[in-house]
């Protein structure tokens, strides 16, 4: 099956519904309904079945959808029904915050390298890796590492965008408010948590 | 005027587009247009026209947006028209990184509190501002502060969250992977860094 026309904004969502269909596992269900999983959400039951529409699946009408099988085709659209390697470069507050952050494996990530430029961090451990310098960046291409977690001061963004994309990376999670340049085979995320907080105020009542 | 029917996608869209006009002032422009900004963005510009048409600026054909006007209409509509003090809960590696994240000043934001829990970090200085303990919470209300930042563990954060609706918070940013449950008079916004993560594979190319 081939799922080239789900929107942007769909695959955006697909993560959210699925962390909330593996909480629903946990919790013993093995069914639930658009309308259940808009209540946890808070976002509308249409919106939901639009949303799996694309991916062809319709559920059944007084029955709902099928935990299980729903959480197998979103982990495959995403290709997330493959484990991933990432690298993190940048081993300062954020990307210590980063490492420690539990939400990383329950996607099937596993932050399998750390790499930091200053001297006095390499080869000390965080979490359970040793710290590397940057000038190892070129042996990602053999540690089967496509993805990167960018957590660096702006000036140095671009330079190390360029030395992953050279080093065989596919995909970057920027956490840095600088925009990168990378060649087309290459997808970049970026994350400016300004912006999250940016849209606040517009949601809150005046008072 | 009202802008009552602006859809959530457009809001989260809107300081993106803020951000890309602020480096455009910088940079001496005083025009742009929906083609400038969306190569600049790496969007569509009919997705721009679309999203500038909602708050009723079409632009002129030919010429196309005014940058100061633009910025003032979204500025407005957000609410970010005034400033905004910002109380951040958790100094840990995640609160530190957010405290020097240079973003939140772009849209006018300043924390102005920090609080913590580890009787070690009280009164510390962390940026220019002394850590006080989540006992103060409570002093929010006399301190003209409406917005938290909650960057602490999971298991705090429905605790913290309710002592923040209690001191008059009306929007809460947050970090903590879990779903944490407000008035309706409070807005929160959550962020899950994995969930962006988990996008990232369904746009690598296989290889």
């Amino acid at each position: 099956m081939r799922y080239h026309r789900i929107p942007d904004e769909t695959v955006r969502r697909l993560p959210i519904y699925l962390r909330c269909l593996l909480s629903l596992t946990e919790e013993g269900l093995e069914k639930t309904s658009s309308q259940k999983l808009a209540d946890s959400l808070g976002t509308n039951p249409w919106q939901i079945r639009k949303d799996f529409s694309y991916f062809g699946d319709f559920g059944t009408r007084g029955v709902g959808y099928k935990i299980d099988k729903l959480k197998k085709q979103i982990n495959k659209i995403l290709k997330l029904d493959v484990k991933h390697k990432a690298a993190l470069i940048g081993a300062g507050n954020l990307g210590s915050a980063v490492l420690a952050y539990p939400g990383f494996k329950v996607y099937g990530f596993d932050i399998a390298a750390v790499f930091d430029i200053a001297p006095e961090k390499i080869s000390r451990r965080i979490g359970n890796i040793d710290i590397e310098d940057v000038s190892n960046i070129p042996t990602l291409s053999e540690r089967d590492i496509k993805l990167a977690i960018l957590t660096i001061p702006l000036d140095a963004a671009q330079k190390t965008a360029d030395a992953l994309v050279e080093a065989g990376i596919r995909g970057i999670l920027n956490f840095s408010p600088q925009h990168i340049t990378v060649p087309k085979k290459v997808k970049v995320i970026s994350i400016d948590i300004a912006m999250d907080l940016a849209r606040l105020p517009y949601y809150m009542p005046a008072c």
